[in-house]
């Protein structure tokens, strides 16, 4: 069978990167156009030396009319605003595109509270909001995937199954996320600077960090009820790996077992979530570089309380990865094609 | 002036070379006697090569007869359950007592609840649960100091001030604490080998760390009545530093600005706890190997909740650089005596 | 094609691990043995629990009796002294054996001065050191291949081409190896405890470590006369990746073009040796978990002087990923079968 | 007595804040004017929160005619080439300068070689290359020195007790040192982005990094003839800390005892050099934060090649300690004044 034609808008970043590394594994698709504004006209393996031996491929400008016309697959990696633009002048091709930033994933309403005017406001209801274990059924209709953020990725898959059972109230939740560096990019800055992400730890953005709409709309319309929640993001001195640990009220004297069983039923065909036995609570190291999500859980009955603890590789289950995961299904190829890699530890 | 003679017990492990680094530069005492079971007989310079210079103290065994009489003060650096044993035998004599471990920290009932029976539990009346912000009164006239753990000094010294004014509601508390390695001590295990902790993020003893009992009776205790939190540990990639970040309910439509101008007022004359301006969160960065203690707080009036959070260094604020503040208040020197240095940054 | 059957002897420690994550993604074998003698009776997934949804393996203990006989290749990764007494008793079935460890890659008599007295001399001579670009033919026709150590690896690849040239000098070799923490292995110890190894580095076994002689009889074996080297390793905190920064003196005035096309051209088919254009040195982070080695080189024909810099990720070319590319030499499947994925980069 | 007033040009930068951190516990110096170009205007506290409990003071601009007139002591902490400028401006007045960049570390021809055309060539006559423990006496008259780079320090430190003494060649020496990355500074860039710095390691500046001359001429001009050496810097994922491992010829079979004894004499009465005990090597762990300088050695008397490591802190005594300590020598201070302090561990 012949491959598909991949595009990659914004492959010199940590997001493209990791595309790249896990369609390189793919066998059914071939990556054919790349771009990279800063970069144009220089190849990866200038960019990326470590990919040099893998592909000549030159980096295109941004420019929309320069992705050829036999491209299938198109993934956005783009900082947030660029793609909606570009993503406006070749949604009438016969393409499926995924887009990695937030351009398409909040209502228009939503959207501009927290990022401002909407560009290309008139595509927001054909994109599809894409947890693939969530939304399998409209992502494989759709030609347009808003790729979730990495916060509300391991927000949303430990939280969904249990408010909709009913055990977890939707008022009161606490998230308190810890994320590797490589969530904030390529783009140098003091604050990514070795030395002051090395040895330390902080919050940032404390109480109005853009993914808290994000997450409390993916719940919300999961539920068709509001959800509402106080999250706050942690930068920590690692390259990957994305750990929230989510606190809730229960409806009723849940025990440990009753959460750990709801969520395994919930996910008992999906090939990444995987529910820990009790007394076990998971290690960002088990996913790194690979596609899983661990959860763990234990409950407080007399408080009424529980502790829910999520953990991905923010650059592939929180990213590139699940980018694939959407494009297997929008392509109905098998979920976990090229993403079988177990991760990569220590 | 004479300098008083300290005695260290537990000198080989990291809170015991802390105090040793830390009363290095303390210009009222001297360090006399050193402890450690497993290295009896060998010198400080032997188990810690960069101590080599600076002292030719050899390291004696636990047994209380070998502490000179000339000793004034005794630093227990001790795991749990061995300082109450030797506390025991030396507390008539006319000495000062930290006790670093939890020993002294608990009423009984609780410590049998969490540590099994207790050894020694005559003293525990005698013993003052030592946060020298809050307790400065009761620490100055007492003979034996319970040092605070270093979640609890994390959690109650921004807790304190907000239960006692009632801006905060005493139940439904969440604290989400994030500890560098040496927290865990210098013993080898699996848990702390390098590879298992680089590059990775993990909560530990969820919903069961002997902290959460430490923290509920000393805001309990300060506020008069109960205070009821949720507790989660994690373990993250980095040799020092402590972060908690601390979800409350407020008990009004208070402002940013209210809870930090009442942190602000009650620390007015702390020499070390600093209140961060509106807007600034702590990096545990700024604390490295110092004694102050960072506070910054957001609230959201709207859903009535806030979060504050709390840095210091576990082995400094949060061990033994506490320890000599609780020494200096009794034996009425300058609470910041020795331990006046700005952190060590990057 | 029915898949072969894999044994891992050993598989509780990183290598082991390392292979059954290489492994699970080769096309042609699959695990069914496993063994662990501190962990005998517990699955893999008590273990690793990120494996724990892949496999159910149990492990067995180390009796040798216990290896099916339906095995066809067997991985020993165990301590030194241990595989030789193993391997002893099952050489005579239809097997192919790769020892990761050091019982069959020296010659007895320098075996005997670094490491004492050989347990299974007498298999010696069918024993093939193998580095699978320089020993091809003879790992093809042999049953027993002994993996090259990891400081070897990352030496010799970049010596042998320049020695057998003519280029570099025989004598007077510096090898100055910098290497990530799982090179030491997973057993707890003060020396690789988190606190020790992190925001440090140290050179260790300075002027005695046992891949001396081991890097020089690779090489002396290969150039057919005696080389001579200096060799000192040192601990880094990274979790995978070497880095061997090696000085030679120069047979003449070579230029850095000339070693560059010497190295390009010797391993101008090697699908995992690649050679850096001039001006350009390798980083560990392009060889993270994959079995890249990258070689750089400057020459000072002044100083008739050079370096040459290699990088190599320790637990796959210097250990488990090298260990499969022979296994795939001595089955005859494609060299680089299982083993083509990237650098998990960043 | 009256304190001295200490200006520092470059406050925002790491070894800016490095003397600010040590001076503050200088018992006879205070800080009374600092720059910092991009930042004029704002306060040190602004820019460092850490900095804002213990001073007030506001970051003023380049402008040389600024700098108060009663200021006794000039730090400079500029990039290469603008402190000469700045200095050339105050050299008249009545003050001592120590300037930490490279502008008055070489002769005027190898400057012109390795950085262009000096600004303030009349002035390098004047200035003092100040390693306190080889120049005592020149700094002690001197008011202008030139401190010495990191890896000069490391590297001659440890080299010119043994070339003095004709144990080790003056030909032939390589120099493998290991930099932390506060010593590339605190302005962003992607080689110091923290996903590219940690977890790997990398040579960079191979064969071209202008402390190659430094330690040339710095070890020539002790010696009073050529000495040449390799030198090959590399950055590890580490914030402070640097070993230089330098591997030399012997000139007779001079045993590790002889070089050990032959170094411990030399620096006998230095109180921050220290040599290590036969088969003790160093740490950087050991000097985190200090001014101390660690050695070890051994010889390997049949290659009569030897290996001597050395290990400091690059931003102590390889900046701004050793900047103290030459103040502390040209005030007639004790040399260790305020620079007592051990090392932070772990």
């Amino acid at each position: 069978m012949k491959k598909l034609n991949i595009c990659i808008l914004g492959a010199s970043g940590y997001t493209g990167a990791e595309l790249i590394r896990l369609l390189h594994g793919h066998p059914q698709v071939s990556i054919s156009h790349v771009t990279a504004s800063r970069h144009a006209g220089r190849t990866l393996g200038e960019v990326f030396p470590h990919l040099g031996h893998i592909t000549d491929l030159e980096l295109s400008g941004p420019d929309p009319s320069l992705i050829p016309d036999d491209i299938d697959v198109v993934f956005a990696a783009l900082p947030h605003g660029a793609s909606a633009e570009i993503i406006e002048k070749i949604y009438q091709r016969d393409v499926r595109i995924i887009d990695l930033g937030a351009d398409f994933r909040l209502a228009e309403g939503t959207y501009r509270d927290w990022y401002g005017d909407h560009r290309c406001a008139h595509l927001l209801e054909n994109a599809v909001y894409g947890i693939p274990e969530l939304h399998t059924e409209r992502i494989a209709r759709t030609k347009l995937v808003a790729n979730p953020g990495c916060y509300p990725t391991s927000s949303i898959l430990p939280l969904a199954p249990l408010l909709e059972n009913g055990m977890v109230e939707p008022l009161g939740i606490t998230i308190d996320s810890k994320s590797g560096a490589s969530g904030a990019g390529r783009n140098p800055s003091l604050d990514l600077h070795f030395c002051e992400v090395s040895e330390g730890i902080k919050a940032y953005k404390v109480g109005e960090h853009r993914h808290t709409p994000e997450i409390e709309q993916g719940l919300s319309d999961f539920l068709g009820s509001k959800v509402e929640i106080v999250f706050t993001p942690h930068l920590i001195p690692i390259n990957r790996g994305m750990l929230s640990t989510i606190y809730v009220n229960l409806s009723g004297d849940h025990k440990t077992r009753d959460l750990l069983d709801a969520l395994g039923q919930f996910y008992k065909n999906s090939p990444f979530v995987k529910i820990l036995p009790e007394g076990t609570f998971p290690n960002t190291s088990w996913v790194r570089g690979s596609n899983f999500c661990y959860i763990g859980a234990r409950t407080d009955p007399q408080k009424r309380r529980a502790i829910i603890i999520c953990a991905i590789d923010n650059l592939v289950k929180g990213a590139s990865g699940q980018a694939i995961q959407n494009m297997n299904i929008m392509l109905d190829f098998p979920e976990n094609l090229g993403l079988d890699s177990i991760a990569l530890y220590p």
